[in-house]
């Protein structure tokens, strides 16, 4: 795909991946409506396959590759979820696959992705070690290679789950996801804008990572320097291919303290009886941050995933 | 309800309490079932108003209480989710509430029960000075006395969930409960074995609280004394109405170890993305402890609630 995506591909996208990935339920928390005087829609991809968003994109991407891909595999480069995702894409087409993780990765996330099958190639915990390695394997293999957000067959999948929360619940205000890479927020903000053009786009981010917000007034990307937070999924900076489509179609970005972040993954947890990960906790602490924009308002919430290190939660010390 | 309530009281308690419960949704996993070799289907009653299946029985007893009950209110004594269950019931129906709590219980379910609109009386943390406090109030009240589970409207309530389930998932082979007092599954037995009478219904026990199990093999009722489990729903030993329920109906207890128990719990948090309690993984754990009498078998589980102190995880020291 060499142009930015619009609905017609987010479609297509869907019906490519609809056999394999689950349609996810939209919950709903009458305690959660009221402390933030709105009508809240949960769209709950941490129940997706491998517990998050990614396999969405991931599977589009592994199922429309080049050519080349069916002989060589596909490669990319992943500390998380994105690296297990097209590990698992990849089995369910048949065909190779090559992830290139920092070999400081937790164990488990190196067992799901070598469970699946994929080629691990462990490289230094570096942006230029990763570049390097990613590099070379490709060089010896000849896969085809899928970026975590920056490529738009993943862009297009990332749209699938704002397709099917706008088809389950029509005339909403605002839908809301978090922002990290943008890879999601841009697929979201291309599907909302086609399916339901009355609807604001609103990511939400980080304090302690706020390239995003920084790059939106800015005008250009200005990415993130060692970021620090505990949403581990939205340490990543806004790419190329992301971010004009989130300048075109997003309508705001909110940023959200570490303690508030905490604060409302442990609601979800509490109120909801889900476990969310720290970056799908961002948005409702946006909502809570900024209570009076979002009154009255009927607001969807693309919840990204639920792999959390239960042995470290951010509210046990 | 002067006599064992038999599936016509259970679809009556159901029409009585629909309007003011949640219908929790059934939940599936597809690498629990890989695990356990067999079919599981999840009825989340976790979801339900209040966090806990404990709402269907009190409601159910609230809504048909004594006539007396409209002045001068309901009591019951609790340090659980019965008590806040009572005390949201009571709203509901505008009648006043009195419930008896240990002085020591943790300050959340204190609060729980007063934001309700209860009136707390609080007692020592010992069985005589409970049963003095309430003995008292109902002197003093002439309120109509609702026991946590050892009372036929709250029996009937209980079964409402079964009902739901089998509704929902024909053929089942086997349907699984949690027994502490015995409410949920005397319930859960009268329902299932009317509306799928070849379903067996089997209970999961605590072993450090195994008084069901005690009391199924001796044929007669053998109190815990002073059970020590994390379980902490299922320290309770049957009562007088449930334990004949359970001899009639219930195929077999199956006890599980602590250490199962709290291994089942995170196996549901981390593959389900669910919040259970410990007392709603022990029919997971029993699963797994007795795997090859379950292998291939349809299985549903009711998740009694996900009420958990997240300061206090059985994994994290």
């Amino acid at each position: 795909m060499d142009k930015e995506p619009t609905i017609k591909e987010i479609r297509n996208a869907y019906k490519r991946i609809r056999p394999y990935i689950h349609r996810t339920p939209v919950l709903t928390c009458s305690t959660l409506n009221q402390m933030c005087e709105a009508e809240l829609f949960f769209k709950c991809d941490n129940f997706q396959k491998g517990g998050a968003f990614k396999i969405r994109g991931a599977t589009n991407a592994v199922f429309s590759a080049e050519e080349k891909a069916n002989n060589n595999g596909v490669a990319t480069h992943s500390s998380g979820n994105h690296g297990a995702a097209i590990a698992l894409a990849a089995r369910w087409k048949g065909i190779k696959s090559y992830v290139v993780m920092p070999e400081n990765s937790p164990n488990v996330k190196k067992a799901a992705v070598a469970n699946y099958g994929a080629k691990i190639i462990f490289c230094k915990s570096t942006l230029q070690a990763r570049e390097e390695s990613l590099a070379d394997v490709i060089d010896d293999t000849g896969a085809d290679f899928i970026h975590p957000y920056n490529d738009y067959r993943v862009i297009a999948g990332q749209g699938t789950a704002a397709l099917e929360l706008c088809e389950e619940i029509p005339n909403l205000d605002i839908v809301m996801a978090p922002v990290g890479g943008g890879g999601l927020v841009s697929g979201t903000a291309i599907a909302v804008s086609a399916v339901s053009p009355e609807t604001h786009v609103i990511a939400a981010e980080p304090e302690n990572a706020d390239d995003a917000y920084q790059s939106f007034c800015a005008g250009e990307i200005i990415p993130s320097q060692n970021p620090d937070t505990i949403a581990d999924g939205l340490r990543t900076s806004l790419g190329d291919l992301t971010f004009p489509i989130i300048k075109k179609y997003v309508k705001a970005i909110v940023t959200v303290s570490e303690e508030r972040i905490a604060y409302s993954m442990r609601l979800i947890w509490e109120r909801m009886k889900i476990i969310v990960e720290p970056s799908s906790a961002v948005t409702l602490g946006a909502l809570l941050t900024e209570g009076k924009e979002f009154s009255n308002k009927r607001i969807g919430i693309i919840i990204s995933g639920g792999n959390v290190d239960l042995e470290n939660l951010p509210w046990v010390n």
